[in-house]
């Protein structure tokens, strides 16, 4: 029995920190009740420390280390809130590149190595500062390059938070909240999926790669169980489909598994980046004549480079009709599940077996927020349970099935739900859903300006599905000449020489890259909810002032 | 070429965050100029907010967001801080236990669910508060229930920052810094580790787990590389070898690459826990005698329940006799070859061909932190790379060497050095030894206190190797009762009983398990720099208080 001290605080009831009748009789909690009334509402203040002459050591747990720890910290947030700041400041560079020599001969005192004394708390705020300038922007209204892009606050706030408990997610009895967090959040995410009843299984893990990882796990379990104990000789060969489009950690996750990658099958796709059904039914009756056993497609919801979706519906008739496992690959277009408007584009995405999402991308989580969803109930646990005794003990006092450990192939596990569940509860599904929609309206704002637009031309026509807007510049000196291999090797170079010096003047970045028989082309994304219009406008004037006289 | 602004600030020189000649010519950054001559030295204020009215969107990107924002994140800080300076307060408890199903139900309004419409700023507020009030405190001197404990404020104010500057180590273009930090770091641990030059290759990984994971997958690509494109039915029926009492990583890094967890042969230990050389040599004969092929040793150094340190160098000696690679699983160990008086338990790791080693066990590193470092260059890359046009475009402007992506199974990649890299700077290579002898030196006097003390057995005779000192409490009803099955199934539960009793009182929290034929036994390990004598007398009176009547 806890007795409980209730006491108000300004705008909200808080139950105390208290001790039970048990505890106290060991006497060693004589200050308890004093610390209890007083030490919550005790507010800081900042004051102007000497930091020259203050070491690691003189901070908690050292004697008298609370003062010098407050402050160390209160002047670390002082750095950090004026680098949010000027995150959102037009005026400011998204980054101030150096090259790799430069940053390691060191940059007017920033020295990278590490050395056996200690060094005054002093440096280490200035490493800090340097830390920041040194680096790049990710959040910052111009910075395009990735599809985890933005920097949310309550996000931010709720990682602050999350290495502050500094636990892990293995059990309930180190980590109850977050658990439970966890359960919650993945349930509304099966249920947004369209599974009945939210039922299923899930967790969060360390991106995109290892989620979709997981999938074919998961689906190599369900069919040959076996492989666990006996390994892959005891399964017949297996072939895993996915598109030519698709991200490669499917390959990747073939190699790792056993299987090999030339028997991860690519698909080909049409024009858009979507895979074309009738091929995949090709291919799958042509590995069964060769005598090898389709296992596994990937759907994926929101490809990499142009942002396609997979008719997800068409590919599930055909999982159905061979009986193959349904991975829906979300992590990029998983997000639009969220929007009434958008989610349409991954109708069947309920026929999935497993879905990989990464609220880190379109949803504006910070780094790194990845699910992966599974529909069968207990397969994950099936799969990889090794029933460690000394960390999941079966006799604990509370119903030890809410310890997650055992599911994943990690041990430790990062807590990723905090700031995803934060921002959740800060924004509303509702927030989502107003955050998808207008980074979709931005996108199509940009489709629409370039389009027709002198010196443009599209890498694929009409509109696109996600936010992915690919597109090649071409400077007046290629727009007259013949299409061949001499403009294709000249125009191949645009891209890469305008990306290097919007780094070198730090204005702004965008990804390029090839694809297929596709020379260097421009994949513009906007994940950010900084992103205004005039941010597009300027990355486009940026692309003409540097790339025109290539 | 940059123009660049120096100027004073209190106590260093920063240099400023100038924007080229060219930016300017656009004109599109009037006010930089007149911006950058002030921003750096605004310092925050704290003001009384009224957050009832204040939601999410209100803060930056939004327009007027700044203030707010500021304000927010400095409530959370307060929060934080107070979290911090609690933590480190004997007299406040290290949980506030609750079951499941009392957290689902909703305590006193910390409602977990999540709804459609934006809650307040206040409420988010409220949320943090009681997020951190029903979690358990991994920092309090008296938590010793896992590997992984302690809160470090310069590991913190890390982890805070990478938050803050939320990037992803895939490439050298979006973390330059946070790259060569890796790097450097890297390459001075496997100086440590005593290979030549610090030669090798290395990674972060999200956890032990996956590095031991990393081992097996490089030793399958070294000896049969064509296994990453054809599948395991390219290689014969493969044997891995670890301990009995070795991480369980092991086995399931055996089921998940298709090897099967039975081609993991568990080896005999001693009674201390230690691999026995001839066990492994006689396994690996009738291995070969069946016609399997022996593949991956697994030597431990520290072990998760014992501490024990399996003999590397014998093991070492028959992995060159028989050609098979040679893993160090030194997670939980690796942080003694900091110390020079400890280090030698370790002695042959410079034999080995890969080693896990967790800085954010023993180090006392914010979670997460657990680096794979492998002998041979190249073939981290060799084994794992895709080659993603991409992310991983081979025209950049810079030495893409750099680019780290391609060597690891993940795609995206969480910041894990940053902390780890400061908290270096902050106490030198020195500091990390002394916070290792010292919790040595903790253990050894916990040891000698109940090594003679009535009521105490030990698990296993003589002074731990690591801090892990595993031993019965006897609680007086059992001290007269004859050896045998009755004794043994009422002892069984006594660390159960006990150990939920304390998490009730939430006083403290040390593990149990059982090993082998041994039954629930307490497990103490020191990792947290806070702890002192005090703490390990507090936790033997609590033993002791709590077990006096089963």
């Amino acid at each position: 029995k806890m007795r409980e001290i209730t006491r108000r605080q300004p705008g909200f009831l808080q139950k105390n920190n208290s001790l039970d009748e048990k505890s106290r009789m060991v006497g060693a909690f004589k200050e308890s009740a004093k610390n209890q009334m007083c030490d919550n509402s005790e507010r800081f203040m900042r004051a102007e420390t000497d930091f020259s002459n203050l070491f690691a050591r003189d901070l908690l747990p050292a004697k008298n280390g609370e003062e010098p720890t407050i402050q160390f910290l209160l002047e670390v947030v002082e750095i950090l809130t004026n680098y949010v700041r000027k995150t959102f400041d037009r005026s400011t560079k998204v980054l101030d590149f150096h090259h790799p020599h430069q940053l390691l001969e060191g940059m007017e005192g920033f020295n990278l190595e590490l050395s056996d004394q200690p060094e005054s708390l002093e440096q280490i705020l200035v490493d800090c500062r340097d830390t920041l300038k040194y680096g790049v922007r990710t959040g910052h209204p111009r910075f395009f390059n990735q599809l985890s892009s933005g920097l949310d606050i309550i996000g931010l706030a709720g990682e602050w938070l999350t290495s502050t408990a500094n636990t892990n997610m293995f059990t309930y009895e180190i980590a109850p909240v977050f658990v439970l967090m966890e359960q919650l959040t993945l349930k509304k995410m099966r249920e947004i999926i369209g599974w009945p009843n939210g039922d299923g299984d899930a967790l969060f893990s360390p991106g995109g790669a290892i989620s979709n990882m997981y999938s074919v796990m998961v689906a190599r379990y369900k069919y040959f169980p076996e492989v666990k104990t006996k390994g892959m000789s005891a399964a017949p060969r297996l072939v895993l489909f996915t598109s030519e489009h698709s991200h490669y950690s499917i390959k990747k996750a073939g190699a790792v598994l056993g299987f090999g990658k030339e028997n991860v099958i690519l698909l080909k796709t049409d024009e858009r980046g979507r895979v074309i059904p009738a091929d995949l039914e090709a291919k799958i009756i042509d590995a069964k004549q060769k005598g090898y056993v389709p296992l596994f497609v990937n759907a994926t919801a929101g490809t990499t480079v142009y942002g396609a979706f997979d008719p997800i519906n068409d590919i599930a008739d055909i999982c159905e009709k061979y009986n193959l496992w349904l991975h829906v690959d979300g992590a990029w277009g998983g997000g639009l599940l969220m929007s009434r408007k958008h989610r349409h584009k991954l109708n069947g995405i309920e026929r999935a077996n497993s879905v990989t999402w990464n609220p880190h991308k379109m949803m504006g989580v910070p780094l790194q927020c990845s699910a992966i969803l599974v529909r069968e109930k207990g397969i994950l646990q099936g799969c990889n349970s090794m029933c460690a005794g000394y960390l999941f003990q079966p006799d604990k006092q509370y119903d030890v099935t809410y310890d997650t450990g055992d599911k994943a192939i990690q041990c430790g596990r990062h807590v990723d739900i905090f700031k995803f569940w934060l921002m959740w509860k800060a924004k509303g599904t509702i927030g989502f859903e107003q955050h998808i929609d207008r980074c979709l309206e931005l996108s199509e704002y940009l489709y629409n300006k370039i389009k027709n637009r002198e010196g443009y031309e599209m890498v694929f026509e009409g509109q696109p599905q996600h936010t992915n807007v690919c597109f090649w510049y071409i400077p007046p000196s290629l727009r007259s000449m013949p299409h061949g291999d001499e403009r294709r090797e000249k125009l191949h170079r645009v891209a890469p020489k305008i990306k290097a010096m919007m780094m070198e003047c730090g204005t702004t970045m965008v990804g390029y890259q090839p694809q297929g028989d596709k020379v260097n082309f421009f994949r513009m994304v906007v994940s950010n909810h900084a992103v205004t219009k005039s941010d597009i406008d300027f990355l486009i004037n940026e692309i003409e002032r540097l790339g025109h006289d290539l």
